[in-house]
């Protein structure tokens, strides 16, 4: 698609989507954050063909979310290592997951837990400030420059 | 894509991109959550082609995340509103935005602001019972049934 029709914008999602804004970007995202970082983890867990892995693993690591880091140089073999962008976009999985659960979730799903105390996770949205969720709150979106 | 691969597995992530699995779609929801209800308002804002968006109205409705309502007989003319999944979807899209301006807002983006007290509102991804922010848990997957 014509990512060019809404990356240039004000909008902030827009703008993300130019960078995720597909179902397998999201994936490789989650199971980075899983802790795979080699092309046939990837590829194994994904189902996914290698011609479109490679070329989601590229466009990943020119937008910024995963690092290419060679860790043999006979034979050539590299890693992908979430960045800081990467790593950030995590809770937002999660939160997307979260969501996913709560009305697509019929069939068993896998949940988050604490590593340190096995106490269940759930994401939410909240507003940083006050705490208060998102779904509760009247928002309106406010133009840059207004 | 395939969405099979990856849609009837527990991963609750998996499922929520069965519906909401590309850009536009997110979009489309963006749009929908931001009062736009009708098929020029969408198309005109967007800038997507007609096919496409007819196509990703129906999958959205089928989804779940829209409904189809005709406003008018005669000529027959539908619009769309967000239920309450897809209502419930807006939280996540402005955890996307908010990700969206810290890691590619050098540009000038739009912001939340609370309609009545006109406050900013930054969206935060954290747990439900604690309020701690995820980005700052070490948090593992645990599969159904473990």
């Amino acid at each position: 698609m014509d990512t060019e029709k809404y990356s240039n914008g004000p909008c902030p999602v827009g703008r993300g989507l130019t960078y995720v804004g597909d179902a397998w970007s999201m994936l490789i995202l989650r199971d980075a954050g899983g802790g795979m970082t080699r092309f046939d983890q990837f590829q194994k867990n994904l189902g996914i063909a290698p011609n479109i892995l490679t070329r989601r693993l590229t466009a990943l690591v020119e937008g910024g979310l995963l690092e290419r880091h060679r860790y043999s140089q006979h034979p050539p073999r590299d890693e992908y290592l979430l960045t800081e962008a990467g790593r950030d976009f995590l809770p937002v999985l999660f939160a997307f997951g979260a969501w996913g659960a709560r009305h697509f979730g019929d069939a068993p799903v896998s949940h988050l837990v604490e590593k340190s105390s096995g106490a269940s996770v759930e994401a939410i949205v909240v507003d940083r400030a006050t705490g208060a969720p998102l779904s509760g709150l009247d928002l309106r979106i406010v133009q840059p420059g207004a």
